[in-house]
């Protein structure tokens, strides 16, 4: 990577020092630099939205907000955070640039101990937590009525995204902060036009925007998000409205804004209608030319204020490995990910093997909520048009349509993060399966890596969400070969609905696995004699090896099995492998709660086994930064594996 | 109870054949009378929105769909159901005048292997599983959609409540709906103006709901709901719009239509504010005034028309032991519930505690959800109106608000039924106790029973949906001095968020329990030598106690602890009971997946205790019916638990 520049804190001040309008557009640019070099050191991050989003943020922070002012612990502080998130970047550039956020720890961004990829209230100036979409406006109406309950002072400005808004819970929101008279609510939506690839007119038309909003009763301006003059204007007018009406502006702004090759709609038409910059890190040469833009536009701007062109500063902290992850990274950016799909990818595969299975199976549709790309539906998309449902950003709609599917015959496959679809729209999965209808949710980004974007995007949980289903299989392949497998049989052979978890990407190591699905089975990997370790999950059966050839490095034999079964088993399988085991150990890729190993231990007490199980897993809240830097963190990575398995035989199995 | 009389099917026959429109008023009063005596005889049910929707029902079924001439499997059908649900009762009443549903089903309302509190597609005519709300626009778009993709005819038509569409989920399926193009969907709003037991302008204003469908695209209509040549010209012009806009009636209708003293505003005002027809059967009194009334201008109608008067047939089939249940009624009626406000009711308590607690604790803020009645926050509600936030029929709204009044320093209490909190506001949850912050979740209704509702309403996932959400504990109290002692515990001492199950009403028995919280121990109800059965909740502690019993009879002694901590216990008191234990019972209120059992088996296991563990709950699809037929259907009664203990106990515990 070449070397990083960053722009100082002092510079900022000189120049915010230069009041007028220019000086915010200026230090709006300023901070896409900072943002810019952030993200191109994480190796990932959202550029396109926070670019979009900045000048707005920095009018804010600059001139519109006490909060700068008061510090960001005051009771009567005005309260900003982004419902979206994934803009964060550039608001870690903002706070960095008003020395609430240190440049060593905006040189960390999704580090393991520095900035989170979302949103997190443990980082100075951030306000709330956020990153799954739609819950702000809720979030910012409750700090509203507190201040207005508590007899504080500060307005609270939540930022949406306008895709975003697809998401029903802020309509909710919308209506209550009406109903409420919550005034001092101020909504902002970062209208780019733009959802994570597409324009939001072709995934789910929002129409318009200020229309609806007055139609919920709010007091609503719009204006150009870019134009420092036009904001102050704008927010004027927001502050003479009544009193108890939450006021809502519509800022009119540009994806990509700052940096010509990102900008919508240029950017779109080079990607030939896909927006390569919502997420990812441009790569060396496009990161040289973003780099330059900005910065020769910057000392243009302050030649004209008659100011010294930018001094930047070198990064000087030491080189680490970049973020580039184990088992490739979350979110890098349609380009980057393309390059990217070969056969060894679970999630390729599943992408592959969904458009082989529709010709057999015409009744196979496909259910999507803004994730086409990450999902690898799009070449369905593309290839079965006719079957493919785009939802928005909306999982409840998405699994509610499918049940409505479902009860017409078809066989719908409902796509989305497993982070946001086992929990946001639980319930409506209840609900469909209860109807005992046929869908295949397929949970993708499932389990602790990736680890950059954080606790909102990591899956821990799902697992636990849907165990307690009548009749849902769940199910997580190990590689490409048994991803295509298990796909088949949800589709063509299991009786009721499946979940099917998908890592990201690769195990950093191809494993073998049996061609034929063998239902309730494990894989047996290691077969020695010795204490047992079940595993699944590319990410986690390699570490699951890793520990194995650790400890036979000591004479310490470990047999390894990856169980791509999570909550049913074979019992004549149960019985050779595991009843007469003394001590087995559980991996789980998921919260040592409600997954594997208590699917087992349920199984074990019924048949009277004695089997002792100890289960490793995510204890608490998941660590953001690379994966190995999460897996460390956790204790479960291989090698640590080893020591705790080692400490952890019981007195039973004789090493 | 009243002997009951029934208008059988041949009369409907003979009332429809006499067309016009007047037919149309007196079936729908017919089918008011058939649901008024399934309702008594089921001891609960909602007639307050049967009533006012059932106007539009008949009209559709008799008159504007095919579905009754094509029949309820053909492909072609025009497809109805109601996606609030709880007026299900006149459509059930409805399907029985046309000959779907049986005299003997339509008497089994709420009862086992009857007709289900909330619809369910078991039931013939029935079209989608409804009863938690703001699903149904999305699955009759995915029915819709499917229609246009396979090319059958035939329209989707959804009944919603109006109070209903403050469930965000409307709003993405609206917006969805018209980008989609699916013009076959419509949407029927039962404009009654009354939530639970209030005005929807009280709880939550829906302003000008015609506006807001056409903000979001929708060709709309309104009319007078209960005038049947209104309605001809209403759907006549929704057929007559352009075939790819989806169409949406605004139905003016009253709530408790029919029946002058249930009817809004009257009975608003009769109430005192307060609507109390709801749900809940009519007192004797009540009932006989309401069939009167309804038969009596049923027969001016018939007379006006030249026909003969009704023709009523006595209920021949045996009167059986009528819903009343072991602990209290679901959804009985503001008014019963108030009769039975005794602080035996651990929902009363909890109610009353609130309370006394805000007074010592400043910072106590309460959240509803459109159910402070059930609830039983109406009294913290009128008691301190400054500090109760009432939010719609919204959780994922409320959660989040919660989460921002928490940000502030307050303590929100979050109170909704257990069923809708824990899975339609998981995530909110998770982004919540991701801030560190506390909140009191009041899972209300939790467990098995109350039954009648049918599973939209039974909540079996809870603990599972919660147990994997770090810091967060979860109780359940089983006696009302205990769910004092456990809510002063999670407002005043507990360090981190808490989830409190309450069971609807109050033990069969009054069981003891110490005043003190002892952080995650137990209560030894039964101490004799003996395996142990551990229980939670006064319904289950109860039937674990009759298994006491009738072991007992039987010289077979078995110990009964009551459990209240469902996620955290206590090492020490755990040594002590538990680990030196062979065999280990325990009663769920609750799937066998995911909640006591599974946390002690986690927990024993990890000290390396060989504890064997039977798990007695729901496996399966919760039944529908009243108390002591669910329990013995899934074999949870204190009886046939003995009989499943005698049988369960391994070879180690000598018997």
């Amino acid at each position: 990577m070449a070397e990083l520049q960053l722009i100082p804190k002092g510079e900022f001040d000189r120049v915010a020092a230069a009041d007028g309008d220019a000086s915010l557009g200026l230090l709006a640019d300023m901070c896409r630099v900072n943002a810019l070099v952030a993200v191109k050191r994480a190796g990932s991050g959202h550029l396109g939205s926070s670019f979009s989003s900045l000048d707005v943020v920095v009018h804010l922070l600059w001139c519109e907000l006490n909060v700068a002012g008061l510090g960001w612990d005051h009771p009567d502080r005005d309260i900003f955070f982004s419902s979206k998130g994934h803009d964060v970047p550039g608001l870690y550039a903002a706070l960095h640039a008003l020395g609430v956020v240190t440049t060593e720890r905006l040189l960390r961004l999704r580090r393991l101990g520095g900035l989170d990829g979302h949103p997190d209230v443990g980082v100075p100036g951030i306000e709330a937590n956020s990153g799954s979409l739609g819950m702000g406006l809720s979030k910012g109406r409750g700090m509203a009525w507190a201040k207005r309950h508590l007899g504080r002072g500060g307005r609270v400005v939540v930022m949406t995204g306008d895709g975003e808004l697809q998401e029903g819970q802020n309509w909710e929101a919308l209506a209550s902060a009406v109903h409420q008279g919550v005034g001092n609510l101020w909504a902002i939506v970062d209208r780019n036009e733009l959802q994570s690839d597409r324009p939001t007119e072709e995934i789910l038309a929002l129409g318009n925007i200020e229309t609806k909003l007055r139609a919920f009763g709010w007091h609503v301006e719009s204006c150009d998000g870019h134009d420092h003059a036009a904001l102050t204007r704008a927010f004027s007018d927001l502050n003479g409205a009544p009193t108890e009406v939450p006021k809502a502006l519509v800022a009119r702004t540009i994806k990509g804004r700052g940096v010509s090759f990102m900008e919508h709609p240029r950017a779109l038409r080079d990607g030939g209608g896909t927006y390569r910059w919502h997420a990812g890190a441009p790569d060396d040469e496009h990161f040289a030319l973003a780099f330059d833009e900005l910065v020769g536009r910057i000392d243009d701007g302050l030649a004209g204020l008659g100011l010294e062109p930018l001094r930047l500063e070198p990064v000087t902290s030491p080189e680490e490995s970049p973020a580039v992850s184990l088992v490739g990274e979350p979110e890098s950016g349609v380009g980057a990910r393309a390059s990217r799909m070969s056969d060894e990818y679970v999630a390729a595969a599943y992408g592959e093997e969904l458009v082989a299975l529709a010709e057999r199976a015409p009744e196979l549709v496909v259910l999507d909520a803004d994730l086409a790309s990450d999902c690898r539906v799009r070449a369905f998309e593309l290839a079965l048009p006719s079957r493919f449902a785009e939802v928005g950003i909306a999982e409840q709609d998405m699994v509610s349509m499918a049940a409505g599917l479902a009860r017409q015959g078809l066989l719908p496959v409902v796509n989305s993060f497993a982070s946001f679809l086992a929990s946001r729209a639980n319930e409506q999965i209840y609900n469909q399966a209860s109807e005992r209808t046929k869908v295949v949710y397929a949970l993708h980004y499932a389990g602790l890596i990736p680890a950059g974007p954080g606790k909102s995007h990591q899956s821990l949980r799902d697992v636990s969400l849907l165990s307690a289903l009548p009749d849902l299989t769940i199910v997580q392949p190990t590689n490409a070969a048994e991803t295509r497998a298990l796909l088949r049989w949800a589709v063509e052979e299991a009786p009721g609905s499946v979940a099917i978890r998908l890592a990201i990407g690769p195990s950093p190591r191809l494993i073998e696995s049996p061609l034929d699905v063998r239902e309730g089975c494990g894989n047996v990997l290691v077969d020695v004699e010795g204490p047992t370790l079940l595993a699944y999950g590319p990410v986690m059966v390699h570490e699951a090896l890793v520990a194995a050839e650790t400890l036979a490095a000591r004479g310490l034999p470990l047999r390894v099995i990856a169980m791509p079964w999570l909550n049913r088993f074979d019992g004549d399988w149960l019985a050779d492998e595991l009843v007469r085991q003394d001590d087995v150990f559980v991996l789980e890729d998921h919260a040592t709660v409600g997954a594997l190993a208590d699917a087992l231990r349920r199984t074990l007490d019924s048949v009277g086994a004695s089997t002792r199980m100890t289960a490793f897993g995510v204890e608490g809240w998941p660590a953001c930064g690379t994966p190995p830097e999460v897996l460390r963190a956790h204790g479960l990575d291989g090698v640590s594996l080893a020591d705790r398995i080692a400490l952890g035989i019981g007195a039973k199995t004789p090493w």
